[in-house]
């Protein structure tokens, strides 16, 4: 099997990186910038930055462009790093070069010459000032007086691919995998290098290449595949990404001949001690270990009577002479749970077994936590484990990939849901303690914080299946660059880039709106009020009320005759709210102060309560149904109206997936209204049909 | 992969042919029968005849067993069929032979020598006497006074497998298929033997050697696979067994290099003409195609704007000159529908396709009709379409396979279902039309009828997976050749002729019951009151009530808060009441008639309607779930009581299997309760506990 990575119009290859000639902003208008002065380009960063430079500035401006090394009078583009002899040197004042932080960067207009200056403490720096000034050129910007300053918000801003060595892709929506074929690492590498372009031009800076569920043949990544992983860190290096591998936590049994994955026994120590040593020898700049363990039937310290700190600090001992750091995922739960146990709530778990665990992890250990406490519904609050480890280094896990969000076939932007849960304020340290800022490590201080998000990728040649859906992956890197940046403003962009409309064009109006809308209209005609699931078991596609409710996944509505709801409340539940600090606990346990859009989440209520909105449930549920398969029809003839303005391939994909969402919508609709008048007996007001 | 065939004390390989010594009649018993007399035994079936008895007798006397071509003073065993110069001649009344049919026999002790003598019009019915009295002999019986005549009351006696070449088998609960492996037909024919010898024991005629849902590979059959096909007819023809094959009604279009698969079309007509004739070439006795056409998205005529007469009746054409027929079945309906739609009823959809055409199909087509209207539930009503097209010859269909009863997990003895189902009074020709009376031919008088049903054998190593599911199969082969016997008198048999139990000892007794209550005890923790499925969807084993409630395949429960069912009356229903004659219709039609265990199936009833019984629906349900699981529980006590009577290793079997019976018991019990209480609101009068 080859890729195409031929692109082809319309289909989407591309991506935000169009570099059309004439850009949104009018042809000829950059037309004066054909050079390029950048010295160092011997480093691999330097030179990347420089060819994306030289790439961009052609498609937009459609000119030859030159690169040197020496200044001259004519506007040029001038890139650099800081510090004697470099060409940029001069240019920044003391003060920008000071504020300028690892992977930041400044850029300058300079106003004698015209030239634009980008001045970087390191090569990322340089790479992500050029991507940045591309994207003002590809979005229409002016350059005449530019005068920036950005470091990044987040330290760490990774990507966790869900890859598998025998091509498939775990919760993949988008074809097979662009890394592996046939239990080996791919030789077509022009697709992943073009992936990580597309990465780093978001600002992604490290990369998890395979699945959090290690089978046996990926845990030969680590050893006899070796080689391989090298090259491909060698591409994605060149991109200022790091590379790291998801491990098997028991590798010693599994492929290191030991009887015994017991962090404590020093055989084992001596195995990843040398392994890790191996690893580096291949990989200097190799990141760290991603580790899935104790959870969901994958193998991990409790074996041995341990727990998850014994299980991270051995890893992360091995990687410590290297630097490397281990990232040690915080989705444990018991997978086995009986339903007829309504105590066990699933919801406390990660809190209940890591909180205790503060002050025991190693520097280079970092817990990465979901944003919910579940697993990525539309609606859910968020953990209570974020900020509750002060002396922990922690990350926020999102998930891209819309496993439970339409999959891909529905459109669901999900920044604004991100954005809601970044802004979210857990109050851990007073009012402000957001999540945002506990996330990017202001609030404690720790030697690592920031975001990893599964990716939604694969070969389709779209790279997300649905075309809209590379906003998520756009949105996931801009926001983990600067979680300041507002969703509709993330939107603007990615349309602008992608489609070239100007913000002020009928088409950017509508995709917008459409892309915006998006998340509320998908909420709404599935599970209601933060109750979550309600969908087909395993591939959890598709509505079924009753798919997770007799089983040990922990995720159940409780929904009889009477009402619905999980009773998380510390009163009369399992006390899930008592993982908060006073006030948010105290705002969900009550019926007065709980939000209706997680009401059910928090509490069980007859069909008959009211909501703040002033109707009950059961109504509730019944018109958020309707309009929501309704809307999600307004969202095809919406785009039906972008015939003729976006590339026809294009347009057609787009409508084929609006067409199966809204038809699928309506299936969502009637078996969820047909559940619970059936369970309720109560009839819709507006005596709408109901099956 | 090879077979195990070598015998294991206890594995159950050798099934109800154990021909132990001593019998369970004493030791000693036969051993003055040491010499057979036999001639013509260059005839196949008749030299079986001679084979068989020779290794049962040995095996029941431990005595060395001669045979011979002519008669001594001493007492033999004499067998033959009829005619001049054969060596029974002599010994049976001219008022005998007479009466003794093609496939019958008569078996009589000669008073003067005490030779036993076996006589039959065809070799066939010689080797099934044979069989006869080694099933005596098997089960201690006296041999003194035999004065046996036995015809079969059923014509055609026929086993479908379900199996694939890649060597699994379609609903299949006991390992892997027995006859292909790896798209070829194995090379172990070993296996195969042994099957025909069970299948001829107990009087099967006739097999359809692979899978009605028939798939490319196994289209290639009818010609590429022709001669390995030949071998197995030979294997099956030694046991009197003819062979059928399941055709793929598209064959001309999957094989055959032909654009259409229309039935009027001439050189689609050529096409199955020229097959036809190479494959009797092959194989001169060849039985004949079976046909799943237009069913669960099989090809089939209604593409073609024809109907299933046309189809059957072209292929019914090309194998009439051979004597070859066409079963043509009739498991016909929409699986494609809405489940919105409540005027659609699946349970109509055999008699609304196939009554209208009766008259319209060739002598030489048998259509095969299920014994229910939906599909081989645990409860269901007679078919309606059985003995409703009184020019048509039909067969019934049952399915020994436990794909609803427990998949060879739960012990589920289904012969008394089977016997309720014979008994059915259809009442189509005035009282005491029975299903038995319409399937054995003597109702209609058409030129075939029988019945088929659906093997639940593979190559696990007792054959059934379920030790105690081999009296399903022995069990279906004797009530096809005589419908006449009782559940409990065939269920003896088999415990004595597999255990070697006299029915006098406790063992005996106590499993008698164990299999005698199986099928109501599994019932009674299932879908209750005929309303059927509440299964997973897909592999149908285990309680999912919603499972498939919202579905596309028409089985429904419809509850809801007040009540649950389906209405199929014709006064406010779906009509399907009206499909049988007035007195059963009005018995189905009126809640005052309409028998309790069959409610469900036919009325939509709140769950306070009170059934004869004089409980609620809803604690019926309550009721029958909790004493059902605690009498699966039941079942396994019994069986420890068998320890130490059976052989250790089939104690073990059948001691795993019945406590993980036990145990899904109880998550049967507690989903349908759940359920239930959760939708009706309904508490269980002896307040036992309900999650």
């Amino acid at each position: 099997m080859e890729y195409s990575v031929h692109y082809q119009p319309g289909d989407g290859y591309l991506a935000w990186l169009q570099y059309r000639n004439p850009a949104a902003g009018g042809a000829g208008r950059y037309q004066e910038y054909q050079r390029i002065v950048a010295a160092g380009l011997d480093n691999t960063v330097l030179r990347t930055a420089a060819d994306e430079l030289v790439q961009g500035l052609k498609g937009i401006t459609g000119l030859e462009i030159s690169v040197s090394e020496t200044i001259a009078a004519s506007p040029s583009i001038i890139i650099g790093t800081f510090g004697a002899d470099s060409v940029v040197d001069g240019f920044f004042s003391t003060e920008v070069s000071n504020a300028v932080q690892a992977e930041g960067y400044a850029i300058q207009t300079d106003n004698k010459t015209g030239s634009i200056v980008i001045g970087a403490l390191t090569p990322a720096g340089v790479l992500y000032g050029v991507f940045h000034l591309l994207r003002i050129m590809g979005t229409g910007g002016s350059v005449r007086q530019l005068n920036i300053l950005e470091n990044p918000a987040n330290q760490l801003r990774m990507i966790n691919q869900w890859d598998n060595m025998d091509g498939s892709v775990e919760r993949g929506y988008a074809g097979q995998s662009v890394f592996y074929e046939n239990n080996m690492i791919t030789g077509q590498l022009e697709r992943i290098q073009d992936y990580a372009r597309l990465l780093a031009s978001t600002g992604i800076n490290a990369i998890t290449i395979n699945n959090v569920n290690v089978h046996q043949t990926e845990s030969r990544l680590l050893t006899d595949f070796l080689p391989d992983v090298a090259r491909l860190a060698a591409i994605f290096r060149s991109y200022a990404i790091r590379l790291f591998l998801s491990i098997n936590y028991a590798s010693t049994m599994e492929i290191g001949g030991l009887e015994t994955a017991d962090p404590l026994d020093p055989d084992v120590r001596e195995w990843w001690r040398m392994t890790a040593a191996a690893v580096y020898e291949a990989i200097p700049d190799f990141g760290g270990f991603l580790v899935k363990a104790d959870s969901e039937n994958r193998p991990g310290p409790f074996t041995y009577g341990r727990d998850h700190a014994d299980g991270a600090n051995m890893l992360a001992e091995a990687l410590q002479p290297y630097g490397g750091i281990v990232i040690w995922r915080c989705f444990v739960y018991n997978c086995k749970q009986d339903w007829r146990d309504r105590s066990t709530d699933r919801a406390r778990a990660a809190y209940d077994h890591f909180q205790p665990l503060d002050g025991r992890f190693m520097d280079n250990v970092i817990l990465q936590i979901k944003n919910g406490p579940i697993d990525f519904q539309v609606r859910e609050p968020v953990s209570p484990l974020l900020g509750a480890m002060p002396k922990t280094n922690q990350v926020i896990e999102f998930q891209i990939a819309q496993e439970y969000t339409g999959q891909q076939r529905h459109v669901c932007y999900l920044v604004p849901q991100w954005k809601e849960i970044l802004d979210f304020d857990t109050q851990l340290q007073g009012k402000g303690t957001t999540v945002r800022r506990i996330v990017d490590g202001s609030v404690h201080g720790n030697p690592y914080s920031g975001f990893a998000a599964v990716s939604n990728i694969g070969n389709d040649s779209n790279w997300t299946g649905h075309l809209l859906a590379q906003a998520n992956l756009y949105g996931y890197g801009r926001l983990a660059w600067n979680p300041g940046l507002s969703a509709d403003a993330i939107a603007g962009e990615w349309i602008t880039l992608t489609f070239g409309f100007a913000s002020a064009h009928e088409p950017f109006q509508l995709l917008l709106r459409i892309l915006m809308e998006s998340w509320e209209i998908y909420e709404s005609y599935t599970a209601p009020l933060g109750v979550g699931f309600m969908v087909n078991p395993d591939h959890h596609y598709g509505p079924n009320v009753d798919g997770y409710e007799y089983s040990m996944w922990g995720t159940y509505h409780f929904a009889d005759c009477h009402g619905m709801g999980v009773d998380r409340t510390t009163a009369t539940g399992t006390g899930y709210t008592s993982q908060y600090v006073q006030a948010n606990m105290e705002q969900y346990e009550s019926l007065d102060s709980c939000p209706d859009d997680l009401l059910l989440f928090f509490h069980h209520v007859p069909y008959t309560h009211v909501l703040h909105s002033g109707k009950t449930v059961i109504q509730h549920i019944y018109d958020t149904h309707f309009e929501g398969a309704e809307r999600a029809y307004g969202l095809l003839s919406d785009w039906k109206l972008m015939k003729g303005q976006v590339d026809d391939r294009a347009y057609r994909h787009v409508e084929e997936r609006l067409t199966e969402q809204a038809g699928h919508s309506k299936e969502w609709r009637d078996r969820i209204n047909t559940y619970f008048l059936r369970k309720s007996g109560i009839p819709d007001q507006h005596g709408r049909t109901i099956y």
